[in-house]
């Protein structure tokens, strides 16, 4: 398990580059061993940077990237044309198989597009999903897939449902990790016509601890591992619970301060509250992985601190000491196997 | 105005059925005029629970029905064979104009399959969409649709938006309200097949105020006041906002509870917090009406007490005295009249 990990970091993506990038990720290169970051980036932002610490300068390479992908651009067209941006750049480090895995807390849409159309499919994958680790009341789920690929078929999801299995159970350390399909009930004859065709098919995988349907209300208590669904409701259920959670702690903010009273009462609740609060702060664990491709592509949020990225940054070690891409290969190939056992 | 308005309520529907049904119906009597109610029910159980009050009798009518359709059973079976259950025979005045609307806490598929069967759609509607009312940080929001028939086409989707707004400009009181499609980001491109197929026949609705897409992240501030999506995403929504809602409440109360420090902090927030919460109670508006039916179905929560029954018969009210059931066939009608100049 010596096995060096090399983690490219893009670190003008995100509201916060280069500053935050830069920290967190010298802060991963400090708990963990056997990393080197190989950090792009505009020469001169990246350089004063870099200056402001003390690392170890053989385990950080610098690779300079002139132009920067602004958030609000076409992804296509901005991956196609911006040669020399941070994350072409840094992708094609990870194509050339010079590096292992990509951070980026920049552009979603440049960061699927490239990683489609840089670092490109694993063989066997038809499409590679985007999969958020979202926090709740029990603990995490992968909730797959939230990519911009919207009406996906069912032989996607169920590769969804694999890829993201392998990633609970290697990245993130739970075992036999309960895969479950969203959908709107848990009686046989629920759901729609994607949802209809997909439930069999995961019957059937016995490599899967296949949990049957989970419905959106039971999302938050972590009714499991793995939530598997079309990213059209990924996205639904990813913004949906991101905004009820931020307005709910909202309207709790403004009623501490709407009185003396309340705002005595709330000095007293603060600290157990921070840590009650602490277990839903999706920074813990980093963003989200884009799964099966030709080396991991991490995205993390766009307003990622220090801290985030070098959470993003561990799992990027993670998924590669683990060999997951090899584990996600063979897993996509028994598919395969059983498909032409049965025919 | 002086309408008399004859709602039906289903006496036995419901985990609080007959009791907080009939106290809520009762209750309504007490607050609007012109209102006569027709109570189904077992007789034993629905006679013994009227005992317990003193009412205006010309006001409140009783009739009978021997049998319950169970929460579990299969709707449309359950529709078919119980002729004498309280959600048959109160959806069979309706059908014959005896009375205007009926009020059901009972099963959700039984009273979706009794509208569609019994009631009956009203001329030009393609399909009746379940539309709960929920609440949000700017008041309320209609959520269409979020019925059990999945698999929408974009036709279907324009009525919803239209019988939408039409029920919050009259029955709730909303000036002109903004009606959002439900999409995974703004940008023009941004969608699934069925969205971008809606979004340019929502634009040409000059009757409609159509603010284009929303993301689900704004829903719990209240960005639009009819939400139109089709049924498995609305149930997602409708489902995933109660759930997360609910817990981080749990989290909060358990927060609240953990030690002396911050059971004293509680009982100083209380109060504020209470009447914030207030504004999320989803029973304030009574449940959900099923639009575009010959009468108005009004679906009530299965776990309703009084004060939810109250304010679904007033909302029936409101329905039949603002001739709502017209002005959503006018509405039809002019669409139609619409797609013949176009051709």
């Amino acid at each position: 398990m010596s096995k060096n990990v090399r983690v490219v970091v893009d670190a003008m993506g995100g509201d916060n580059a280069p500053g935050e990038i830069v920290k967190g990720a010298l802060e991963a290169l400090k708990t963990v061993k056997d990393l080197t970051l190989v950090l792009v980036g505009q020469q001169g932002p990246l350089t004063a940077e870099l200056s402001k610490y003390t690392y170890d300068k053989q385990r950080v390479e610098t690779v300079f990237a002139q132009e920067v992908i602004a958030m609000a651009e076409p992804p296509v067209a901005a991956i196609r044309k911006k040669k020399d941006s941070s994350i072409v750049v840094g992708m094609n480090l990870v194509k050339k198989k010079e590096a292992d895995a990509f951070v980026s807390a920049g552009s979603t849409g440049a960061v699927l597009a490239g990683g489609q159309l840089i670092v490109g499919r694993q063989k066997g994958i038809e499409r590679p999903p985007l999969a958020p680790i979202i926090p709740t009341a029990g603990g995490m789920s992968l909730l797959v897939d939230c990519g911009a690929n919207v009406d996906a078929r069912a032989s996607q999801l169920v590769q969804f449902a694999k890829m993201g299995s392998v990633y609970m159970e290697y990245a993130m350390g739970i075992k036999n990790p309960r895969v479950g399909l969203v959908n709107i009930g848990a009686e046989e004859e629920k759901g729609n016509a994607l949802v209809k065709e997909v439930m069999p098919l995961l019957k059937q995988c016995t490599d899967l601890n296949f949990i049957g349907s989970v419905e959106a209300r039971d999302i938050p208590y972590g009714v499991c591992d793995v939530i598997v669904c079309e990213a059209f409701v990924g996205n639904v259920i990813l913004k949906l619970y991101e905004g009820t959670s931020a307005m709910f702690l909202r309207e709790i903010k403004k009623t501490f301060l709407s009185s003396v009273r309340t705002k005595i009462g709330a000095l007293l609740i603060k600290p157990a509250l921070k840590q009650t609060l602490k277990q839903f702060d999706a920074s813990r664990y980093g963003g989200a992985p884009m799964l099966g491709l030709n080396g991991l592509v991490f995205k993390t949020h766009g307003s990622a601190k220090a801290r985030e990225v070098k959470n993003s940054v561990i799992q990027c070690v993670n998924f590669s000491k683990q060999e997951l891409g090899e584990k996600i290969s063979r897993q996509i190939a028994l598919q395969g196997a059983d498909k032409a056992q049965e025919s």
